[in-house]
């Protein structure tokens, strides 16, 4: 079972737009067993799109598309869809009743021709029916070949993809079981990983197939298998993963999960019925906004400091102007200062603080460009560290908040 | 000039990654004149390459490729050019020392075979040096089309491209002029929109391309314009923009600039030598977190409060339990004593304030979910708004940052 996933859209080929909905279709379509074999974006354009269709009619048997349906004249899905299978489009009343239901809610304004045309599907179509908007998803068929075209909104798409798209495939395909499953170290290059484990990789048979992915000090190694049943797949992983630990098991940090970091940290901050609050300086609230982006936060996040100005350390979180000039600004005396200002401030259990310079100047602070210190303080513990993560801004950023998050989950374990 | 953008590597296909370097490519081309006519996502496969290689060779000019060229088995980049140029690999001596300098100075561990193999590049090849990394990039010819092929890293590839890619772009093609240029509206549909300006669309020339891009309750329309001379282009699409505003005036709120509206916000904060702070509840951080990504934020930000839990918007900001009680937590009374509370004890002269509820749930609040008040007070002025998003918690996060950071804004211009 293989299928190609298109993305139709100028936004996405001049770079307006990084393609979302490519990804979201990838992971859906694995994670039933599809593989997927290609990603194409492509313009809204005709010729392009039907050269699209007649490559993937030969390579594969499932196209899902997105994107081009909209009411408006760059919108060439459509009309596109009824040349290729020598259709025409036909009126669909009960399509233009939710049209115009959705009209009266929330646009408040009378129904127009465009918005009329919305309700022109290809008579042969399945119609995949989209309660969030005004263009339906479409089911068609072309020899062995099944072309599915979904609107570009990636609210609507994913909608689409979950309570339709998925549950027909399942019942129209005979599917493969797909495993994978992502192990995480830390503190080894890609290569020296490649060599210590390189009897083992060896040793791989056909059907499981290793991919090293390197990102921030951090290599996860991720192993696909094919077959019949996942159960057994999932277990053959994870023998393979457990005779890795003799080669390189003070690296392994563990396993890529389903769940964020920020949820399960979420999850043991729950069970021990402690909440959280945070004191940010260079991470400039980036922290807080990873946990509040979680419905149910506020279940165990109280809130968060963010200290961006040298003089709020002092005025708001109480850390001493002593501390700050005897250890400077980006120091562990002054993330511990601040963990604790912001227990006494919020009556949370745990804190976590963070300061650091991330360049590209060296600001207020006398420390190197790259220099963090991260602080933890829970009511079994407190502790700091500091890390030179070097010179560049956004990924001083990203690396700061990913070791945040791992020694504050390793805390809680 | 026209080009085909390949990313390889399987964490694409299965949506393990979402592929933002091809967005950064299609954005770079498409600056300098280069016409991106797809993006095409493939799996770490010969076959599949070669294939690719084939299709771009009848196609395009240019295929600008990331990924694959790590030191391990599965990244099979540079065989798979061997194989389809017809060539070998070999030792380049500077790109060992290279190697050698970056292991001594950050991986502090002696270089492998892995990492000697890195130093083989195609005989044929122009290699463009990766200061950033281990892996090289390549340029290579076959009849008229060039292949590059960049390391899939993003802060590696973004290097390349900028400093050596495009300079040779420019050197090697003759270019045509593109100009774009996005005209923000809000508060119109699609379809509305596109029937008042129907005859306008009708009458641009063939040359200058239009794109409608929803989005969360905004419309942005792109003109596209290709020639011989950008400056005549940008003429003419400002031109044809002016020609908009006695249709739909009213829902013009600006065009989109090349620099994100913080950037905006935070020049404008500069000019009049005014510093910001906000306090938020629904947006946990998230608004602290778009100013402080940037750097040279500490220049007019100061810091925020994040009072998730509702007594911290008592304990810290000193918002009275009198209007709490009063007008619930997610109200404009509450948002404007947020907003005082925070430009009390941060000293800031600007702030903005968020409370709302986002769902799913409905919490501390009574207010319906969807529910979002914004408070925004400046030396000038004070004032507040309430707006019903909508029931989609990840929604109502993005459309409440973009419309506080618009607010903002408009308020400071």
């Amino acid at each position: 079972m293989r299928a190609d996933i298109i993305t139709i859209g100028d936004e996405i080929l001049i770079g307006q737009i990084v393609d979302t909905n490519a990804a979201f279709l990838g992971k859906a379509l694995n994670k039933i067993g599809v593989e997927v074999c290609q990603i194409r974006s492509i313009s809204d354009n005709k010729t392009a799109i039907i050269e699209a269709f007649t490559e993937a009619q030969n390579n594969v048997d499932l196209v899902v598309m997105t994107g081009g349906l909209g009411p408006t004249k760059d919108d060439i899905t459509k009309h596109t869809l009824c040349e290729y299978f020598n259709d025409t489009l036909k009126f669909y009343p009960e399509v233009m009743a939710h049209i115009e239901e959705l009209f009266q809610k929330y646009v408040k304004a009378p129904v127009n021709d465009l918005n009329r045309l919305q309700a022109m599907l290809p008579s042969k179509c399945t119609q995949l029916f989209n309660p969030h908007g005004t263009a339906m998803g479409m089911w068609m068929q072309k020899e062995n070949t099944v072309f599915v075209s979904l609107p570009g909104v990636p609210f609507e798409m994913k909608y689409l993809v979950l309570e339709q798209l998925i549950p027909r495939i399942k019942e129209t395909f005979p599917l493969p079981a797909l495993a994978h499953k992502t192990m995480m170290t830390y503190g080894l290059g890609e290569s020296i990983i490649a060599e210590k484990i390189a009897d083992w990789e060896q040793s791989l048979p056909q059907h499981i197939k290793l991919a090293y992915l390197p990102n921030l000090g951090r290599v996860r190694l991720r192993l696909s298998a094919k077959g019949t049943d996942e159960i057994k797949l999932l277990n053959e992983i994870d023998t393979f993963f457990d005779a890795l630990y003799p080669l390189i098991g003070d690296h392994i940090t563990g396993f890529e999960s389903e769940e964020s970091i920020e949820l399960q940290i979420g999850n043991a901050l729950k069970t021990k019925h402690w909440t959280l609050a945070t004191a940010e300086s260079c991470t400039g609230g980036a922290l807080a906004a990873l946990f509040t982006k979680n419905a149910g936060a506020s279940a165990y996040f109280k809130g968060s400091v963010v200290s961006y100005a040298t003089d709020l350390k002092q005025s708001i979180l109480g850390v001493s102007a002593e501390t700050i000039a005897k250890h400077t600004v980006v120091s562990e005396p002054v993330a511990l200062a601040m963990a604790r200002g912001v227990l006494l401030i919020t009556g949370a259990h745990v804190a976590v603080a963070t300061t650091g310079n991330f360049g590209p100047t060296i600001g207020d602070a006398d420390a190197e460009i790259g220099t963090v210190c991260i602080a933890i303080i829970t009511p079994e513990q407190e502790f700091s560290e500091t890390f030179c993560f070097g010179k560049h801004r956004e990924r001083n950023l990203q690396k700061t908040l990913n070791k945040a998050l791992e020694m504050l989950l390793k805390t809680l374990d």
